[in-house]
């Protein structure tokens, strides 16, 4: 079996960041003409490796290879976020072109807009497990601009294909590679990330009702202020998770609202999204306990009402022993002791397909940590010893 | 001299509630066709009791009283925030034009949009103590519709007259009665409040910096989360003000935002307006230390950096002891024990004409404690002994 063709693959990626170029990024968002030009670049390249290839009726670049198994499946995805990077997604379906470039026997995909522009989380790769049922489609409209997404289709001459499926048993496993998105490599000088898992993430709404009045005429031992119940649980969050929480455990409050938010009056209300991520569902069920134990304290001691709701909760998707152990040889064998095993803190694609093969995904550093923006970048050494790792373990695992 | 007659003053009270209607409150902002039409209506009432009325360039209604001296100044004013209360500005005008009508040698004053929807503090009796620069008249919008307050004051009519100034050693002090506009009246029974000083407002603006960063791909270690920066600081401030500020301190967070305020996203930004007030300058200074202090600890500890910055410091406005003296006495004779002193948590017109003549406030209780919305109330029976002790006060006050 030829070695991987790193000149090609990176020649590949390239020539991909040509297409709907943004700066130093890409603007490449899902059924736009440039998102479209690039998958039909990526139909033309695998067709050229030998693959059947064909767009199906949600935008899945499938190529399948023509020759006997076992067979795995290698992808990512192809859009990119509004004027953003050039790596995420496009790495990990040009390194399966590369794979497929140097023989293995592998199928390789682009999933279709995992970077939810049309506001569905991993529409592509739910499609071809087939759970992505036709009218979440129809709800479906454009995040930036609206867009019915069926509109959306009809313009990108998709409307009416069929959409793929997987062959149940045709694949051993799933291989993505991916920029780390975060600073863990990037700080320690480490090159590769073998990743254990991809998180869960439970998301939570607090709402806090309190009493809205004038900031001048309400003396403090009369206010029920929303504002200082939610600062005060949040505060009792911060004390009480270090203690609770697992190693790579992260929680995070992205959203914290004020109403009526105007300098002179006391918040009626605090309306706050609250999120905590892990690998371990122990985990993650100690930090729901120690959560609504916090909630059920301030309801106690404050005078205003504390609702907890849950927005939404994913399943952690562990990666396949076997696969990430191929990963790991292959890892210490090209790059010894510049490698790690980690967690992903980001959604991909990879969690769909592991509810039907086993799946595994491979990190390289992202510089600066950055990622959803036009300066996202991976050193070319980085991206090349990625795909040289990416293709020996595949072969090791194919041959297990 | 006759004593006040309160039916007249409730028939002119529900007359006036008539203008502008709105459920059981009104609908009277600056400058609208039902304000202009309760200013006229204020003209017609004063004239009637033989004062000398017009409205002038910035609609002030004033009315003049014929006789001789000394003489006091009441008022309040008339128009009304949207679809709020009857009573609040209304009920200090029309316990002025009681007044005259009783006879006593009192000018009557509804200073034009002390509710500020033009965004000018206290503009009428500003520009009656000669406070207010045709520049910031040039400058100012409608905070709800957008128009120019040049154009709001030609289509009313108002374009070109002139702005009617105090006249200097005509008063010997003024008195404003006022709803309460908070619970401490309505929660102890008491039926008024002896005003002992308009509180000042110290706002200030903090703004955490940090880093904005994906929420799964950056650990806990990594984070500069300028949200959890910003719940610290106010949870220090939530422990530390209850030590260091006066009987009637109040403090508000009322507006706390994050940036991009989105789940995923770990927060960059936290801009907060912050507030306090109190009557006493040395107390709000020990709270701008202790401010000033636990943000340059915050400093030190966190991985953000907070600014703080000061938006606005009135001074607060002590009321006038002989004048609180002569209410004092005339709540107790006519309420006994049934009144007590206390701040005004809230702005008003008497804290600008206070640095012209002594000036004294009046307040009777807000029923729940609503203002600024149309179920605003106070008892008839509440109204009308206000408006008795504010008339003894006055005639009392006038004899000293």
């Amino acid at each position: 079996m030829p070695p991987v063709d790193t000149d090609a693959f990176l020649r590949d990626l390239y020539e991909l960041r040509g297409i709907g170029t943004f700066k130093t990024g890409v603007h490449r968002p899902t059924y736009s003409p440039e998102d479209m030009e690039a998958r039909r670049w990526l139909v033309a390249k695998l067709t050229e490796c030998g693959l059947d290839t064909a767009i199906d009726g949600i935008g899945n670049v499938y190529g399948r290879h023509r020759g006997d198994g076992p067979h795995l499946l290698v992808g990512s995805h192809i859009e990119s976020q509004n004027e953003a990077g050039w790596l995420d997604g496009a790495l990990g379906v040009v390194a399966g072109l590369a794979l497929a470039r140097a023989g293995l026997s592998v199928d390789v995909c682009a999933f279709a807009d995992e970077e939810g522009h049309f506001g569905i989380g991993l529409p592509g790769s739910r499609s071809i497990v087939g759970d992505l049922p036709e009218d979440a489609i129809d709800r479906a409209r454009n995040r930036t601009d609206g867009t019915p997404m069926r509109e959306a289709l009809r313009a990108a001459g998709l409307e009416g294909l069929p959409r793929r499926q997987l062959e149940p048993g045709r694949h051993k496993g799933y291989y993505e590679m991916h920029i780390e998105q975060g600073t863990q490599l990037n700080n320690t000088g480490l090159r590769l990330g073998v990743v254990t898992g991809i998180v869960a993430i439970w998301q939570w709404r607090i709402v806090v009702e309190g009493q809205q009045d004038h900031a001048g005429g309400t003396t403090m031992a009369e206010r029920k202020d929303a504002g200082l119940s939610a600062v005060r649980l949040l505060a009792a969050i911060d004390a009480e998770f270090p203690r609770i929480c697992g190693e790579r455990t992260t929680w995070t409050t992205g959203r914290f609202r004020l109403h009526p938010d105007a300098p002179n009056i006391i918040p009626g209300r605090a309306d706050i999204l609250f999120q905590f991520r892990d690998v371990s569902v122990p985990v993650l069920e100690r930090l729901e306990a120690g959560l609504r134990a916090l909630v059920q304290e301030a309801n106690r001691r404050e005078r205003c009402t504390i609702t907890l709701s849950p927005v939404s909760k994913t399943l952690p998707a562990p990666c396949d022993p076997a696969m990430m152990e191929a990963l790991s040889q292959a890892a210490e064998e090209l790059a010894p002791s510049a490698w790690q095993t980690m967690p992903s803190g980001a959604g991909h694609d990879a969690q769909v397909i592991a509810r039907r093969m086993p799946a595994s995904m491979l990190f390289v550093p992202s510089i600066g940590g950055i990622s959803h923006h036009w300066t996202e970048d991976t050193r070319d050494e980085d991206l090349a010893l990625g795909v040289q790792v990416l293709h020996r373990a595949a072969e090791r695992f194919l041959a297990s």
